[in-house]
């Protein structure tokens, strides 16, 4: 596997993370780089999505990845194997990214030479909802063996990501999870929130998933 | 189902946890209550393990059980039928307990009738890890769809708990876990931790856990 880069990022010293973020979010406007902050529980697929999101995006978008972890770097190097740049965040033990670290994640990667940025947050369904990282745009991955519940117990995640991927849904058949329900319980949250089921081992469902970030992401270089 | 009591529970002011922890414990053997701090990421099963851990049990032990949330009170009715005593802990949107929430929450359920208390933190793999909360012992569930490589990302949970609990084997056909490895993985973190592979939903190996639960318990009245 190829060498990848890790970064070590510090703790944010800005109280004002909320300001950070508009601003971050600006100079990206500035420079046509669409930043989407990628969310979920530790192990519901991140990075089997990724990989079948690049493939699939790849001839239409440069693309960059920053794997934020608080320790390894096993999902980068899994990840530079697509052809995407990629850097690895260390997060020192923090269980979030905020606008800053995003920021220094962004200076380690260079963006100059890229369109679409993905940020794998750290897997984590409370705290990553808690800070707004700068990103266009918050997506989280929810999957089939975590139950349909979990909009009912971490409301903050679900209402500040415009769009739930459900994931490993040909498990669909060895677990109890009523995906209407699952629908409904993440509408109470935000009405708003785009849902797409597919399954990232398979690559079903993925064409409408990469269909809404390539859309996105040119709206947004408009 | 039953009435579940909900106790909004405050932030800690006290920068000392580790010794606002160890006075904690230190009441509770005094006491003769053993506490059990159960962790892990969201959807793992640790409601499911809990009931049958508790149906296994009942007869042997007077059980409270703490669910700790961000918010709703699902699990605590759920276990309110298992025939436990049972408190919902809301957090306020904080992603762990420490020993002073922890302490708040056995206040309000009051211990006075019970031998075991089983707080169930809030499903998370990071902040848990890093705030004792005077439990005498720490379990964690990592579940078989989450994936056999979770040791190398979250080394902090899997080096703070004596024992972890491999859930959901039944549908280990249908998933890339590799049992020796993550063995290996759990070990490399810390080489005492006592791993018990179960399925929550058929029963599989609640047994060697609710044996070595007991014998814990018993031990600690000594």
């Amino acid at each position: 596997m190829r060498e990848v880069r890790i970064l070590e990022i510090k703790q944010s010293v800005f109280a004002d993370n909320d300001r950070q973020a508009q601003s971050l979010r600006k100079e990206l406007k500035e420079k046509g780089v669409f930043l989407l902050n990628l969310m979920s529980s530790p192990g519901s697929g991140k990075t089997t999505t990724l990989m079948r999101t690049i493939e699939r995006l790849k001839d239409s978008l440069r693309i960059g990845v920053m794997e934020a972890d608080i320790d390894s770097d096993v999902d980068a190097r899994t990840i530079s194997e697509s052809g995407a740049k990629v850097i690895q965040l260390h997060t020192g033990g923090m269980c979030h990214l905020d606008a800053q670290m995003t920021r220094q994640g962004l200076e380690g990667l260079e963006t100059d030479d890229v369109e679409l940025v993905i940020l794998e947050n750290v897997g984590n369904l409370v705290c990553p909802a808690e800070f707004d990282t700068g990103a266009v745009k918050n997506a989280m991955i929810l999957s089939v063996p975590e139950g349909d519940d979990k909009p009912l117990k971490y409301p903050l995640m679900f209402s500040v990501c415009d769009v739930v991927l459900i994931n490993k849904i040909d498990v669909l058949p060895y677990f109890d999870f009523d995906m209407e329900k699952c629908r409904e319980y993440i509408h109470m949250r935000n009405p708003k929130t785009k849902i797409i089921p597919l399954c990232a081992k398979t690559g079903e469902g993925i064409e409408e998933w990469a269909d809404w970030l390539l859309e996105e992401a040119e709206n947004w270089k408009k």
